[in-house]
């Protein structure tokens, strides 16, 4: 079911993604669907959880910059690229209305996602790769949250060229140093 | 009929703002909103930049990041202490599928606040207090940006005691200098 609704979610949209179309696509009931998920917007965050994260995996090679950069643009090609861009946007979009989606997005996806980079942060952090007093959500508001901030907000279109340019001021600040 | 529509929104939100409520309200006909603004949704989005203009004005005291501090401040009050997170919210979650609502944000709020925050970066660039090579747009993404992406992707609460480190971060890097 996850399968079929990450499928319709990223080929027609969130507009696509209902009990009726994913019991037909999944050869399953929505009695099934129905006792899974409280709405359809939840069933299309949890899908779409599923779909990405293979795609999204953080490596860890020991050199930060360089993962964050592979991770990165992963994220960036997947929405310029494969066709997230838009069921994303429509997610988040419905999120600020809804709060079945907004739980479900919140909760199933944004804030789950954040915890794995976490995770490759504070071995960084460990390892002398980031300062001892950076603050590792604000490292991940500075590169994930400016993506989301071009495609939602500013709505301006961005690529993977971005990328390192991203890393490397979240990374050394923008200021002169000393 | 901007600052009517202005309150509007910010007490009752987006959902208040009809061109039927607002004539009644500012004793305009509907004939005129019509005639000046394509949806409701572009008169919210134009009346929130104007409603918000004075209380986010880029000081130049000359210290960069005073005055960084004393601006993100500013806005981050405004969303937390003054209601703009729900109203702002709605009209970002609007913009996501409603090709109006998506210009006049994009064209009519964020973009040109954009604008004035990279006005403000290059005077302090010029000045030697951002380095030379920094990119000020994403200077912008790792300030603003990060409060967008707390309020609308994750979801999770914040408050001005986030400023002061999120303006830090961004100018000084999560890295070890040298």
């Amino acid at each position: 079911m996850l399968t079929a609704t990450g499928r319709l979610l990223l080929e027609e949209g969130l507009p696509a993604v209902t009990f009726d179309r994913v019991a037909r696509e999944a050869g399953s009931s929505k009695v099934t669907l129905y006792k899974w998920w409280p709405s359809p917007g939840a069933l299309a965050a949890e899908a779409y959880f599923a779909r990405s994260a293979r795609v999204l995996t953080f490596p860890d090679t020991g050199d930060l910059r360089a993962d964050l950069v592979t991770q990165l643009t992963a994220f960036v090609r997947l929405m310029t690229h494969e066709g997230a861009a838009a069921p994303v946007s429509q997610l988040v979009g419905a999120a600020q209305t809804d709060p079945h989606v907004a739980r479900a997005w919140a909760e199933g996806y944004a804030q789950p996602r954040r915890e794995l980079a976490r995770e490759r942060l504070r071995a960084a952090q460990r390892q002398g790769q980031l300062r001892a007093d950076a603050d590792l959500d604000i490292v991940v508001d500075h590169l994930w949250g400016a993506c989301y901030h071009r495609l939602l907000v500013l709505r301006v279109p961005f690529d993977e060229a971005l990328v390192p340019r991203l890393v490397d001021q979240a990374l050394r600040g923008a200021a002169p140093q000393g």
